[in-house]
C-alpha cells in the first residue's frame, strides 16, 4: 500500500528551538532512501507504508536519543486505491486548476 | 516505545456519511485489543508503538475494502520517555488543574 | 456556518508538563459558553465558526500571557451543509453501527 | 498576533477528485494577498491571525459554494512571541543543520 504523508514533529521539553531535531528526523528520511521534500510546517513523504512508517518511528528514537524528553507529532497520510499518484502529480494537479 | 495516539479517518469518494467507514475502523481496534476512546472528532489508542500504528494500517486495508478509493488520516501521536503517562492521567491532570 | 472542531495545543519552551497550560485554554472555552468535551489528546467543540475561532485565538493569547513563548496548535475543523450534526450524533452515529 | 498556518482541506460526497476544490482555495489565499506555499499535502500560509483564518474560513464558504456539502479540514498553526520568524526562516533553520 503506497502512502503520500506528512508529518510534523515537535519535540518538547527541548527550549522554543528545534530545528536541531527536525534535521535530524530529515537524515533519517535521507538515510531510508525515501522521497521527500521539507516545507514550513512539516515535511512530505512518499513511498511504501511499512517503510515511511518506519522512518516516523525511527524520527521519535532518534529525537528522543537526542535528549527530547517528550515528542508530539501531527501525521496526515493518504491512501487510494483508484489509482497512482505521486507528490508531484498532486501539486501538479492544482496548478494545472489554478493557470485556467 | 509506548504512545498515545489519536486519529480520524476520513473516507472519499463514499458519499458524506462516513459512520459505517469509522464504525469498522473501530472493530479493527478492538479486535486488536487495543485499549481506546472513541470521540465526536476521532478515536485516542494507547499502546506500543508497533501495535498501534499496525491497526491505524489495518484500518487503511479495511476501509479500502468497504470501498472507499481513497482515504485521508490525521494523527497526532505522543511518546515520551521522562515518565509513564495513560490516557486516563492526562484528562486527570488538566481536570485537576481546572477544578482548582 | 456551524462547525465542529477537535483540537490539541502544545506549548513549547515550558518543559515537559503542559497540563497548567490545557487547564487555561479549557477555561477560555468556559467562559465563552461553548459547548466542549475534553479527551486525552485534545478537546471538541461544537459552535459557530467566529465564536469557537475567537476561542481558539484567545487560548493561544492566554498561553503565551501564562510564559509559552511558542505554540504549536494542530485543528481538525468540519462543517456541512447538507444536515444539522451535533457532537453526539457523529458518536451515536458510529456506536449504533458498532452494536449491530 | 503572527501566525504560520498548514492547511489541508477535504471536500467530501463530491468523489475522489478534489484539485478543482483545492484551487478555488488557492484562489481564495492569493485574493487575500497572503504569502502562501501550496505543497503535496497541504498549504502554508503566513501573515496576522485574523486575516489568515478569515481566508481558511472564506475558503470552506467557496467550497461548499462550489458544491461539496462537507469539509473537513486540518489546520497546523504556530504563533511565538519571543521573535520574528517567517515561513522562509524555518526551512533555512533546518536546511543549515542539515548541511553540517
Amino acid at each position: 500500500m503506497k502512502v503520500i504523508l506528512d508529518f510534523s514533529v515537535i519535540p518538547m521539553g527541548v527550549g522554543v528551538s528545534v530545528s536541531k531535531y527536525v534535521a535530524a528526523c530529515e537524515k533519517v528520511l535521507q538515510d531510508a532512501g525515501l522521497k521527500t521534500k521539507l516545507h514550513a510546517y512539516g515535511t512530505n513523504v512518499e513511498g511504501e507504508w511499512d517503510e515511511v512508517f518506519a522512518a516516523v518511528k525511527r524520527c521519535h528514537e532518534v529525537v528522543h536519543e537526542l535528549g527530547a524528553p517528550r515528542i508530539a507529532t501531527n501525521i496526515r497520510v493518504g491512501t487510494r486505491t483508484d489509482r497512482e499518484q505521486t507528490m508531484e502529480d498532486k501539486i501538479h494537479s492544482v496548478e494545472s486548476k489554478l493557470a485556467n
